[in-house]
């Protein structure tokens, strides 16, 4: 089913932009683990909207409600049941969506695929909002793996052009990694951040979004996590990453660089370290050797679209009367998502992660 | 299961590089239909190795017989199986790799996995000889889709620097698609073919080997294929497509462009054409819109790692002693696989969208 | 995962006896559908507990909300999340139990398995009160399978050696499944109906508790639904039927009296009636020939065992002592649970039969 | 799909009755077991047809060929494929079948699912030929399991009325059960089954049917294997042992006894034996509770019927002509399966259990 993710670990995400509540079901978490609630309010405050100029002006509290399967902060039920009641919600904005689709939207692919009775109203199960609930799930994931000792980070890798500093591959920390998530605009180059910034602002001044990056490296996990084949560790977080809307491509370790490589500047040669662990110099693969885990950082990034929401006149079509007219997008809408979207990439590994890890093989 | 794709078409890739056979189960392939038994041989051709100077002399006729499932080439049971009698196998190629693993492959992290159970003959399960089992999945997959109307067809979009020309993607036409297949050495640019084959060259005759990447279109699709979230055709053909051995990053439309750009720059905007249909004059969300198709080409981009079976020395590790050593890969191996590696990124793609299309919506 | 039960229509059950609420999370029903409250509300109150002398005085409302996917009684969303908040929890009741296995419960395998993070409370996740998200998901079902003119109804078939009539099995009505629903204790012959009610009283003046069976029946169904294997009707009710805890047997058709038949007794011959519809005079086969409908009607019987809790004094150990000792099971709880469970069986039978019928084969 | 069965072991069956071969694909076997080759043939003769007068004359060795993930009897791979080539094939048998449906088979049904592709050859693969692919993933894993010192082995409990003694639900050892897999008709009390020898062949020489019930017992299994609701060892045993063609109920423990009895009855009471493990004295829930294994023996019996094919003539139907007609079965078919079915019943009891202990709970 199209709203699940994982195997072992598995989630159900459910909601729509303007209903009742939107939540996550969240299957084989491991049992007897506390919750810190706390750390995970503030995990989710880092996607919530409404909290500056760079994003939507939209204010959700997306407080997390356990309601069924947690007690006194411990999960204690294979099956766990989080909710967040949607507070602020607008029915009437979207009354002329339905038949006139926003370019760069799922409003005409839902409607050509659902018919009638898809209702487009804040954009669905389309939603960004849906990447809420994921949220839950990723943040309840980062602190069972911060207990194995393996940290998950990202940052900010590019906004319109604008690049941060990339992780080093070979050596990034999870100390790091925990001092990023401190930032409010999370780059590793501050100054980098300042011009990011100054994009998004000249975007929204003209009714605008921009498209980025996001760069997310995996620290601390051991050898030898990850299935062959259809269940490698790229497989896995490429199809949890495209569940977030306005991914468009992902790439891992030097991604689209191994195109212009000889196989003898691309392979990571092997050595022994001063405690006989088994390292590499380099760190082209990414971690990751036929889906499975070599011990060194997993490093991948993703492209986030522009925000297709976007106040400037655009062409489209009246479905109805199949005539050519033209919208302009009202309502509340982030010039730019990249940032809100870096705990998103973060807890889509997390959960990427933490299935595999939970998988057993024989 | 890692070695199984699909929901409503399911495919299941055994063997290995050095067993008796290698194979597939196609579950719930459409009954009735028959299958071109040459065509599908020729397609199995075009990634068979040993046929040029630009692959391993390693010859394998790869003849496909379906030993269940297909009578007189009608598909007559739910269940089809699929063999490939390995004739051309070599066990004692590999009996290094055991304790010293090969700089860019599975061998290390499959021996942190699996232990001493883990037989590395010719890769494994890892092995790149399992894409022919997915090109005989893919082939089937590709006449079906011819019945409805949806070609899928792939060139070489670069080897190590050296650029094709890309797909048109508004325009990009089946016929276009179909004479690519008519080629040995699958380029649109017959001149970029030319300096491609002579990277290739000079990096073989160095014991070396190069990258490239490969771009897919898909002609032909309806609007309303590819569910939401995690079961759209981006996350469903990523899954897939890292089951390619070598395969790093993936970009859908204007892929990883769409970082530098305004959303009034990558939104396709909506027109009626004279028929009534509705069409974008750009396509930079690749035919691909909240993860269900819009019936403009789908288009996507994989990168393509170098082999890293090369003949030149490398450092790595020797594991029982905890020493650093050397190792040169011997062995037939290919130079370059991104031109064998074309049909198997269309199997990929047609596998992944028949199975969508198989899905029933309500 | 073991919440979790269909492929095309999922449903996901969560909640433990005293959670803050019970609900379900359903995957893939038809969008556009309208849902009868009321008459899920009505469904609901043949399974609540609390309404007469034969069940527990615990009494609990199970008044459904849907907090997402559901607009104004109308599915429009492909998941559908609803909740029944627990209104009457006592988790004082629970403190022995932990420690003193009840005889009969889940009490010491779950123990076993999940070791201290096992919350006994209420009997956790295998708690009798998770039939009542069964119940929503299953009444969803009933009324979308009558709208294709499809019934499913059950009744008790015994109580502790009292039987009712059987269903005729090639002639049972959706009438007559219509009325059983009307009736407060649900049997064809109201004198047995008595007989029963005798029984569970005798029971429940000396602290214990019977078993029995129920009989379900599903007219309207036409040929052809149903998979081949492992994906039969049979194997699918049985499946979900095996969740309704106490259900320690089922069987089809005749069931285990075909093993005193003779081939040509239990064949159902073919026949072709007035409108040139293929029938059989005989329902052996309950409906299902190779997991597969035959448009007679489906008919199954499942057998339930006693209620486990009773207040007689029984032997058990303590396990942290390793000592033999005995318990009294206090609390609120139903001497037998034949009569309530019979909703439960026609919920199972409904989700089985609606995720069946909502696969596309091809 | 529904050829397969299995989440963390998983085996997917191909073949119809009269293809070139019949196979299974086994995932997620332990890898590194060492297969006794000679003692699977051992198994798979038990179910072989041709080798007495009580089963079909038609012979087939049923040899077992592994084409890929085995080396040196050794699995060394995650995917294992099992072929048994068919020798003994006659596609002529079954020309009349495809318009005139044989009462009790699948024909019909499959008919009014499939339409015109369904080829009904030999059962198609409804096939009772198509349980030798489940018993040599069946084979396997009670090789597997007896390494855990967990035995599983069955009886004839009755065939058409005569009854063989029950195994003692609480004492029955593996022992006893070996001893029953040295005996060709595979009966405790040798009294009965010559009785139910006579029962076959009165049968037979009537061109008729037989139908019986087989008695399952696993040994050695301890306590916390099975999962809660869904995926319990009910469930899972359920749901593969209806996919042996011809059952028609199952039941657990004391089965459809639990009806008449007191819950005082019908609880199995705990005590501490001398070595301070926790036993029941009684085995009414046949060593499941809740789902999971509490260390008693499993225990359960399935209801077989007659089998379909017989001589007598019997009315049906023809399809095209919509006329009633008559139909007697030719070909070569069993009077009675029962006996055969034994291992059958076995192989599916070994492959949920593996499965099951496959699972890792966290």
């Amino acid at each position: 089913m199209s709203s699940t993710f994982g195997e072992n670990l598995r989630i159900t995400i459910y909601g729509q932009s303007h209903s009742d509540s939107i939540g996550v079901t969240v299957e084989g978490f491991p049992k007897g683990f506390r919750i810190d609630e706390e750390e995970l309010a503030a995990f989710m405050a880092r996607r919530a909207p409404g909290k500056d100029e760079f994003s939507t002006p939209r204010k959700e509290a997306d407080k997390v409600e356990f309601i069924s399967g947690v007690t006194d902060s411990v999960i204690d039920s294979d099956t766990v049941e989080a909710v967040i009641y949607n507070t602020n919600r607008k029915q009437h904005d979207y009354s002329e969506i339905n038949n006139t689709p926003r370019p760069g939207h799922a409003d005409y692919t839902a409607k050509m695929k659902y018919g009638e009775s898809y209702n487009a109203t804040g954009g669905g199960h389309f939603s960004g909002r849906l990447t809420a609930p994921m949220c839950i799930a990723g943040g309840m994931c980062m602190q069972w793996l911060a207990k194995q000792g393996i940290t998950v980070g990202a940052h900010i890798a590019s906004i319109h052009g604008v690049e941060d500093k990339r992780f080093d591959p070979v050596n990034v920390t999870a100390d790091e990694l925990a001092q990023l998530k401190e930032k409010k605009f999370c780059c590793i180059d501050d100054g980098a951040a300042d011009k990011m910034k100054a994009e998004i602002l000249k975007a929204k001044s003209e009714g605008n979004s921009v498209g980025g990056s996001i760069e997310c490296a995996v620290t601390g996990l051991p050898a030898g996590i990850g299935e062959h084949m259809f269940d490698g560790i790229e497989n896995r977080i490429s199809l949890i990453a495209f569940g977030i809307p306005a991914v468009k491509g992902i790439e891992f370790g030097a991604g689209f660089d191994v195109c212009n490589m000889y196989g003898s500047e691309n392979n990571d040669e092997f050595y022994c370290d001063e405690n006989g662990n088994v390292r590499t110099h380099t760190n082209n693969c990414g971690g990751i050797l036929g889906g499975i885990s070599n011990a060194m950082p997993v490093i991948f990034r993703v492209a986030i679209k522009p925000t297709p929401s976007i106040a400037v006149e655009q062409n489209t079509v009246s479905l109805k009367e199949k005539q050519n007219t033209t919208i302009r997008v009202g309502g509340r809408h982030d010039p730019c998502i990249v940032q809100r979207a870096v705990p998103c990439v973060e807890a889509a590994a997390a959960i990427a992660i933490t299935d595999l890890i939970l998988r057993k093989s024989v």
